[in-house]
């Protein structure tokens, strides 16, 4: 018997509905769903978007075995004739997607998909995971890495990562994020995400004594050493040592680089007295590693207290998105087509927050003469915007407030990823994408990008829009 | 060129200390290395043992392939023979672990590792990541269900793993800790975990109503009926029209067994309401489902509130124990062997409880003449006890409190699982893994399985390995 394949991380009402549409007069119907999120984690004013590459690479290869299949036809519940169209399943639909590195915000479509309503179920949940798993980790590294400014954040949370795919995918999402390096070798061989590592505390212990141990390292990796200084005493034997085979085993050889790394304690005080010592010894240039349960807030409070920390490394705060770890991102039936006809669909609810914005949508990002992002706004897929006339945005809520935009520029951010099942999207590099995420995090204003209380950047529906919403708003509301 | 393997899910600096071992006089020295942690999430009583087959799976696995070897030669710091050794790589050493399914406790050696120190450095990346992993959504889950009681619990969080396997190998630690089924369908395919779901909020918008979106779910599917009663209003048209729907299409097909699921709103009144509307129709047998990010405190707090729930349907804050997501189990070596001799090593640490508890040890759990678990204690390895002599245990911080057992019985927690390489090992299946927990459970005493201040179980070292720790604390300290 073949294998299962991953094809089936698909949470099993997607197959029960989907056998339900099969088997109904409206079988060919295509469907949109748009993903999207409500709230971005921990409170903060921005998300990255990341799990693209991962989706198209899902669907490319979605396919069910034939055990998958056995599988099914022993649950007694699907018809053959469905059985063997998932035998044959291709996905022939079209998706469209945020690329990813892109700032994204709440109530904005970041992936669309028009397919048959079978197609688009079954396409839900492996889309929510991957793109909820991967942007949850990039938000948290930017954040880590705008905390952190110009210096270096080496993501290290393999060993509390949540499986195989958290640690890879997450290292991933991580250098999308902001990250510079990772320690999981499997990642950069996987992804190309530069991974780094030098010495655990095991290390220390293997050896007769610390001095020994820093002193086989040194002639080992001469160009590569970072001393882990916390194994017995960081200040009276961790960075004298540290010191003693910097200048007994490197200075001879014309070795410039060199770091020590502090593990644990008061990271401020010990890394302040590790630089007092390193500069007196004459060691200005050797760098001050951290490490211990570090996050955005913690990077934050220590550089306030100007702790002379050079490289931060960041592992199962990161790799968890600890103080936050779920992304809310859902899916949602935005419209249907009725003899070519797109019908646009609303999911209505008794909290204002969760009702749907209905119909098949373009999502523009409008930046001002200084190239700043300063508004997203949503249309129907046939508007378009003229940059030539000026542009009045209304906040969909409290409609009576207004801001005319005269000098701006529009970006269409939804590219075409996949035509009639075709991958029509070239997908970028990861380092690309990395630079992409920069030019992204640089377009957002300063008030957008802090910890607390950020603004609340503006995500606006057209007239048009707004209207088709309120209409249907209206029609079930009345008929309830 | 061959793909990467999955073995290189390594922390980058195993390899630097792997290869620094290897190219040295200790090459074959024998080392000891524990898997412990030192807290329970959520200041929890105890925690869940998961991860084993997932360990198990990973050291059978366990080989470089070409294009690993090579990316490893391109990084210009790994000597050939080094190279060439893990082209060879198979692990050759011992482990030791408590099973799956098993009530573990801070402090104590859940795994053992017995190898040369190549071997044992290799191995800590993943070994750390299964057993933080799964052990921490297992923990998560038998709090869940310990709230739950005899209700039904459905993991159904896929959509908001962490990766690929955060959700197929959640949904399997989930169901060891407690969980009656799991919505994602890869993880009955791969791990035998019962799959199950219904309909989502998209089914009712599919069809011209709800009522006709019930009537063709019930129509295909009349013995597995779950309507999702909150798409429009729950109370004026979800809960009616499912009531319609089951006595218009199953009770005239004699079918007895259907239920609502309340996904939104306030779930303690609308659960309350739609018993009394379904008790009214004359249908107390239809059960209600109750879902949106749910874990055991909010479980607990329904319950309280005597909300007529008969099954939970738990997401987000299952799979990814969002309340403390991280289990921070780490990887301490514990001794050497010198010329076959067991030298005990230690970590020492300004912080008390960090040091570590050195030596190949045993773990016995002590049981007492009800059968209830009321201490671990850690002895030397060639150290037994002798059921029919009384027992003293003391405590190893304030030693003068101490408690003698007369009637007791222990259980040796560590079980060989590899010897020399061998898998000597017969793996559980993940029902009987399942029903080992259920009787570890049975074995706690309420004082220690509840949420706010439980019972700190008691985990205490012999007479013999409190002195010989001590005497190397006193060495250290005296050294330094």
């Amino acid at each position: 018997m073949d294998k299962p394949t991953e094809s089936m991380l698909i949470d099993f009402y997607e197959f029960t509905m989907a056998h339900g549409y099969f088997d109904s007069p409206e079988r060919d119907r295509i469907v949109y769903f748009d993903l999207f999120f409500r709230s971005v984690p921990n409170e903060g004013g921005y998300a990255i978007m990341a799990g693209l590459e991962s989706v198209v690479e899902y669907i490319e290869n979605l396919r069910f075995s034939d055990s998958d299949i056995e599988y099914l036809r022993n649950r007694n519940m699907f018809k053959e004739e469905f059985l063997e169209y998932l035998r044959n399943f291709r996905f022939e639909g079209d998706l469209y997607a945020v690329p990813e590195g892109t700032v994204i915000f709440p109530n904005e479509p970041i992936l669309t998909v028009r397919a048959t309503a079978v197609e688009a179920q079954l396409l839900e949940t492996f889309l929510l995971m991957a793109i909820n798993h991967q942007s949850l980790i990039a938000t948290k590294a930017s954040r880590i890495k705008y905390a952190a400014g110009d210096r270096i954040v080496i993501e290290m949370g393999a060993r509390r990562a949540h499986g195989a795919s958290s640690a890879n995918l997450g290292a991933r999402a991580a250098y999308i994020g902001g990250a510079d390096k990772t320690s999981n070798t499997l990642s950069d061989r996987l992804y190309d995400i530069p991974a780094s590592g030098t010495m655990a505390h095991s290390w220390i212990q293997m050896f007769e004594n610390e001095y020994e141990a820093f002193k086989r390292y040194a002639e080992l990796y001469p160009t590569m050493s970072t001393f882990l200084v916390d194994t017995y005493d960081t200040l009276r034997s961790g960075v004298p040592n540290a010191i003693k085979v910097i200048k007994d085993v490197l200075k001879p050889k014309g070795v410039t680089s060199y770091a020590i790394r502090i593990d644990s304690g008061d990271l401020t005080y010990l890394a302040k007295e590790a630089r007092k010592m390193l500069d007196e010894a004459g060691l200005p240039e050797c760098k001050i590693v951290a490490s211990n349960a570090l996050d955005e807030y913690l990077i934050r409070a220590l550089l306030s207290q100007t702790a002379p920390i050079d490289v931060f490394g960041v592992g199962e705060r990161l790799i968890t998105a600890k103080s936050d770890p779920v992304f809310g991102g859902v899916y949602k039936l935005t419209a249907i087509e009725e003899e070519g006809t797109i019908v646009p669909k609303i999911k209505i609810s008794d909290n204002p927050d969760k009702i749907t914005t209905p119909h098949f949508k373009k999502l523009y990002r409008i930046y001002d003469k200084t190239h700043h992002a300063c508004a997203d706004l949503l249309t129907v897929h046939d508007e378009t915007i003229d940059e030539s006339q000026p542009l009045t945005l209304f906040d969909p809520t409290h409609t009576w407030k207004r801001q005319t935009f005269h000098r701006y520029t529009v970006k269409n951010l939804l590219r075409p990823i996949f035509q009639k099942g075709e991958l029509v999207y070239d997908l970028p590099d990861v380092e690309s994408i990395r630079k992409h995420r920069q030019e992204e995090m640089d377009s957002l204003w300063e008030e957008v990008k802090r910890f607390d209380y950020p603004h609340q950047y503006y995500v606006d529906l057209s007239e048009k829009l707004w209207n088709i919403k309120h209409d249907l708003i209206k029609k079930h509301t009345m008929k309830e």
